[in-house]
């Protein structure tokens, strides 16, 4: 078998890790000696071992001596949760370390492939990189970017509204968008709503996906509204760690639940502090002020939207409004996918950051 | 063959006439007689020969003597452009006559088929009724309930709005979405805008299928905004016969526009109006306040949507907007077909009129 088709094993093993690795990347490895398949490891959950050492830890130094490594991600090189990687492909023999892509985290960013080198193994960089990207888009974009990947959610009508009123709580859509929404939230690290999505909708933001790690629920409150509403949901955070950012000075406490004073609640401040926390995916569901304030800041990456076919007219409140100029931009690589009698359709941004 | 594969042979036959019956309903015709086929008949056009003459036309009195004719729908009982088929029919001797659906043109209307058994001929009516019915469904529709079939067309984006600002002509859907719309308004009797449409677009709203009776163009122009813009292309009016409903009194005058005042220029007081004309089905393109007018009247019965993947935020113009009060409303028999990389979603009002 030649390179290509050894790291699709490997591709292959990364995904196993799925949500379970949280903020670390899905990786996966596997070991060949002769054309041999020895070994095939991944990360199997956050915290645990790595890719390299999963696949190592199957088989003694004299098994591995002299043997290729193929891994989906440029072995680490520094102490976090486990030790380098690449000092045990050097205590383990290996002759080649084959690379899908380097990795972008800046704590690694060639480092990990500059030791190998640097101790006489053979390092091959970018088999099937392409491939080796995608399991990891939020992983690469964030480390890539120093901000979360973005996505603007909403459900609407035919003529694009959300809601019969301001303040109205209105189902748009059905039973098959509701249960894809619970799911497709447990892909991102934060859920994001305004203070007026949670007094209309009372929402749980929640995931049906059984996770060790939930995603996080981030409330933008500058006004600090929703403090004397005790009986919302979002004050109760024994599942879903809950953040909310606000300008107003408060004393408030709830478990689970941080309050956090900026001096001015807007997408780029909560960004800015959400990158700094680490969060590598935001999943922006509304309301439509919320969503006009990403669009015309350019914080957002993707867009879902579900469709009903529906109408509601009249005073219905609008998707994306607010007091800017209206801006026309286009959306590529996009999806359109049937949920029951609704549609989802999911695109990117067209200029992505650079 | 049984009366079923022979009504199919009918049907097929009918819409080879396709949209150059106008305003008459497309039917076809076929004539049978010891099991074997005699004639194959249909309307071919606007004024030409109904479907029965056609088929009876092709056979002597002698041939046709003690045959069935099997035809999509009831045969009439007046002379209008031509003589009653009813009477052809007693002239030539058919012993039974198979009928998909009544005629609901008041004019006819149950009269034809008594005529037939008043003359001792074996009627059975209903075989294919409702794929007879579906053939012409505007024509249907408008005979009984006394209005155009309206269809409200739109191009959106995925939030909802229909342009960048008020006034500001914005292409929001693509070039297959163009050519279709062109092809689509011909299997409309009249295209409606409001004046702000035509100020801001200034629309040929014509079609490109070749038609010796083109559809309407019907502009609701209340206070006259279009009077003084003699560069509009609406007040050229040699290909399309062009009515202008308004309640400024003008002199003004184009060949080919007629100005018509009236007290109020409303949904309804325009739909009756039309009707009163004959037409038998509308296509309003807007803009959102036009939308909206026919939406709150509940004068509507089909839902066209033409959504690109794009976004615009802000102050762009919104879709269905007004100041009543918003109302859900859903659609079924929806349909949902891409156009390059736009939809095309339609689907019909849940509750049409009785």
């Amino acid at each position: 078998m030649n390179d290509q088709a050894w790291m699709e094993r490997a591709l292959t093993a990364a995904q196993r890790g799925g949500l379970a690795t949280w903020q670390n990347p899905q990786v996966g490895a596997v070991l060949v000696k002769d054309d041999h398949l020895l070994a095939v490891g991944y990360h199997h959950r956050y915290g645990d071992y790595h890719a390299e050492r999963d696949a190592l830890s199957q088989v003694t130094p004299d098994q591995a001596r002299g043997g290729t490594l193929y891994v989906t991600l440029e072995p680490c090189n520094h102490s976090g949760k486990q030790p380098p990687c690449s000092h045990l492909i050097v205590d383990y023999g290996i002759k080649r370390v084959v690379v899908g892509q380097l990795d972008p985290h800046q704590i690694v960013a060639g480092k990990g492939v500059q030791y190998l080198r640097d101790h006489g193994i053979q390092v091959t960089i970018g088999v099937l990189e392409q491939e080796a990207r995608a399991i990891n888009p939020h992983y690469n974009f964030f480390f890539t970017h120093q901000r979360p990947w973005i996505a603007l959610k909403q459900a609407v009508t035919l003529d694009g509204k959300v809601a019969l009123g301001n303040g109205e709580r209105t189902a748009i859509t059905n039973q098959a968008v509701y249960d894809w929404v619970h799911q497709e939230r447990a892909h991102y690290q934060a859920i994001l709503v305004g203070s007026q999505t949670v007094l209309t909708d009372n929402p749980t933001l929640g995931t049906t996906a059984k996770l060790e790690h939930q995603p996080w629920r981030v409330i933008m409150d500058r006004r600090g509204r929703l403090f004397e509403q005790a009986h919302l949901k979002i004050w109760q955070a024994t599942v879903y760690p809950t953040l909310v950012y606000t300008e107003t000075p408060t004393s408030l406490a709830f478990p689970g639940v941080e309050i956090k004073q900026l001096a001015e609640v807007t997408p780029k401040t909560v960004v800015d502090d959400l990158a700094q926390q680490g969060l590598q995916s935001l999943y922006v569901e509304g309301g439509p002020q919320i969503h006009n304030a990403f669009y015309q800041a350019d914080l957002w990456d993707e867009s879902i939207t579900y469709l009903s076919p529906k109408l509601i007219g009249g005073q219905g409140v609008t998707a994306f409004s607010g007091p800017e100029p209206g801006r026309l931009m286009e959306l590529v690589n996009v999806e359109v996918q049937k949920l029951g009698s609704d549609l989802r359709i999911r695109g990117e941004r067209k200029c992505l950051p650079d």
